[in-house]
């Protein structure tokens, strides 16, 4: 069965949205597809497209779980999901992954991260990439992150970092 | 954009489970991967499983949206999607689809026959597998189906005519 | 603690939409309100309002759950709870609810009844107001019920049924 | 119309639940008891009960949005719905607010705190109380808190802040 890592992370709307978030989920996406994992996301713009046009460069297969139609969906999405829930959709991303990894981010990102721990599913986040991702990892309530919150420094490391955990 | 259908039908544990509704279901899984289609169902046992199996054997791709874990999904199913929603879950199966093709089934099926017909998706019945299929073919809501409803005597001519609605 | 009774039915744009459904709908309304038990409903008009204005008449409690927003309640909707997710808020009726009650109505209550008889909660369907509810009773699936579907011939004998239901 | 106040807090398995948190819970649940409007919650225990306690000592109704079962409400919650949801019926309770008033908290309140900003709902935190409430107060996020994030450092100014919101 394959595994599901999930890419959190800006939309294209984000105005904070900045090289160092794109150029990383380019290569968390390219690193998800090289292992053989399937990349869920949301399938919209900005760092889930990065991480989506990543994954099919390395002829990966990307999952988008879309708010309400498949015209929303980036152009490197494989399977467009349009779900009807609108940004309650944050929460079928969480659920469909085995890891979670995320990248610079706002209150979207943050839902998902919160729904993470509260499932019980790891997260690492990509310090360095801004947004609510740097500030968690700046302390943050990560002193209270009740074991599944990670950090990690560059992208291969995030992708390593994950498949260990789903593996443990 | 790859097209996606769902199939809809009853789950291993229906007493009234056929060889007629898993012929017909492999069959139809064959069709929709042989057309390039995806494959979307709840993604466990009987007449899903059965989908499956077809799409695989014609190396079609395979999505499957489950009530709680990965554990649940039949052995065809390339990406588990876990929903976390329990029977829930069959509205996304509604919502993900392009089309449905239903078979057999009961309470759930009729419950995403239900729902197809409320988002104005069209529903596929193939007539002659039983269930609420066949309740429903020979008469019932027929004349209020809002347009959505349409029969087919066979597997084959259910997909011809599910990717006829899609395209139109 | 309170029971919770739920009532299905058409909205205002059922163009079947009848005197019977609507009046056993206020007498229904009004039976739950004098037992002391919650109405809770999709909150909108027809069978909805009806039952509604029943309990108010009664000095009842009405707890409805609204598609989208608050604007769309009817005017007898004490405590007015919008959901957001569409047509899906269906499904949250049904998980409110210790017992069903369902008049006339066409796809959205039948998605009602699926759910109900999925989730093993009764459901007393009130026969002779059309719609759905008669179809029902008049033989579809009703061999297949599983034990939770029950019919009542007018809206006093209904409401003595659900909470016979509720109590057993 | 009803005004629905949420009222979001940890849950009695909280380890860093304190006699401030219950104190101002109280004190809110009877502020928004006394101005006519009802109480929305999660409907379990900790601050949920406090507050529902504190509107239930001044005569007001208590809406419990529950995770699975009525079996989980606290003892003051009038209409306790079960939503067959698990922790995802957290999104609920902000569907269901006309404003959000927050104390202490963890993941679970940090989760309804983000959704309130992304669906647009304004979110007083009770500063003082702890949490991820004072975590967020002293910085974290509110410089890009999108207009949607209010302090109060009591629980009487929290209510007359969040009124003010509603009504504005």
């Amino acid at each position: 069965m394959k595994t599901l890592v999930a890419l959190c992370g800006s939309d294209s709307d984000d105005v904070h949205l900045s090289s160092v978030m794109l150029q990383t989920a380019e290569q968390v996406g390219a690193g998800i597809a090289s292992r053989g994992a399937i990349l869920v996301c949301g399938g919209r713009g900005g760092v889930m497209e990065a991480a989506c046009r990543g994954a099919k460069n390395r002829q990966g297969v990307t999952l988008g779980l879309l708010p309400e139609s498949k015209q929303e969906a980036n152009q490197f999405v494989d399977l467009p999901v349009p779900t009807g829930l609108g940004m309650r959709r944050n929460l079928l991303v969480v659920s469909a992954a085995d890891v979670v990894i995320a990248i610079g981010g706002r209150w979207g990102t943050l839902s998902e991260i919160c729904y993470a721990v509260i499932f019980g599913k790891p997260v690492v986040l990509v310090v360095g990439t801004g947004g609510v991702v740097d500030e968690l990892a700046s302390g943050f309530l990560m002193k209270n992150s009740r074991g599944f919150l990670y950090v990690a420094s560059s992208a291969d490391e995030a992708v390593q970092k994950a498949f260990s955990l789903v593996k443990s």
